[in-house]
């Protein structure tokens, strides 16, 4: 498996993608992937932590950030009948999204290694939402 | 079961509440529970009409609008250490879908009483994210 | 809203709906819907209590369920070109995600009115997965 | 991002994880992410093709796969408080779910690149899942 390649694939194998940079598009899909999966596991290393309890911050966000990866992956990946409105505003929300978890985790991440490639993780999609709504225009 | 009673009971439950309108937010989280449902529904009803290739942009749009809403649900329904900007920027993203979705559900609720339904459930979620958002300020 | 009556009217709209009992699935998507929103919340709810250290496992099979709940929900509301063994083994799935909540929650409903509330929530949708497995037969 | 590489990292950083191989548990997981990927991309492109009408059944798996990859991604990376039963019933069902999706897919691959490169990515992840319910035992 490479997500990488597969993305990218599957996008030059629609019969009709939408009108938008595909090497950004790719990427985005890519890190939304990649990210959804870093928080889901951030939050559930977090609870197993002894100072859970310090650690409130950081699961409610990673458990956020999960779900609107989750959503912005699909919107996304969806090339048929593509509406820039729509990507748009929820690209947004996912940038919002990473920046603010991304934020929480690096606080912890000097402590917890969970938390140190988290917040990496969420820095790259945050720039590849970026990256995607300058595509967008 | 009755979702809207459990929604706000669940709020009421909380032992520590974001401090914004209580009743739009339950209103909120419902309508986006059931709006999942009508176009998780209608995406499918559409996909088994003789006309489905005239019915490609409702479907895309239906299965969109069904993501987007379940993150907007997972977002407003957690209470600890709500994030404004977070919140703000998924319910947008969450109006923008509900209104692409009834407006595109509208143009076949003529043919296809499924596509009224969700267009009808759709415009309530709508205003419902409206009503969120006024509350976040 | 009334996602009971939505749910019930979008099967009744469908043009080529699955052969199977439609108030049981009515049913059980309905309580898919309301047992991912209380899981959901009943999670968030335990991670802001005092003693969240003591309520791991709970939090930890309510996002499990609130998950295994809307990919049931999704599978279960679609009918077209229904395939029935795919629909056992999720809505199996299902049911032992809802029973071990529901028993976890159990343990907590004396102190928390929340998991009171999501552990009657996961037994009723426990058993509207239970009808729907007899229907499938 | 090497989603490969980060579901290991983030299985190594966990401070209490379940004691399941690692190696099958973050290939299953990597698998789950790149096959809701593939299917949500098959989905969108079928959408798109002119003969959308023949490819009705495979839409309708491939959405529910997505949802099923999903949420087994899901399960099995939480590794706190790990419930065997609950994760053996959810793997089932993405097993049930990859290999139906897999055999609708397989039958098109001739004709459609998107449908031979989700066939090929459904059956990894059917082989992922099967390694995982034989560590579960």
């Amino acid at each position: 498996m490479a997500t990488a390649t597969l993305s990218k694939d599957m996008l030059e194998a629609h019969p009709d993608p939408a009108q938008l940079d595909r090497d950004a598009l790719a990427r985005c899909i890519d890190e939304c992937l990649a990210c959804a999966g870093s928080c889901i596991s951030c939050a559930d290393a977090d609870l197993a932590e002894e100072e859970v309890a310090d650690l409130r911050r950081c699961i409610r966000l990673c458990l956020d950030c999960a779900d609107v990866c989750d959503a912005t992956r699909n919107v996304l990946s969806r090339q048929t009948e593509y509406v820039a409105e729509l990507a748009r505003a929820q690209v947004s929300a996912c940038r919002e999204s990473c920046a603010a978890c991304a934020e929480e985790c690096e606080g912890h991440a000097d402590h917890h290694e969970h938390c140190r490639i988290c917040a990496d993780q969420c820095r790259r999609c945050e720039e590849a939402c970026s990256a995607v709504l300058e595509a967008i225009g």
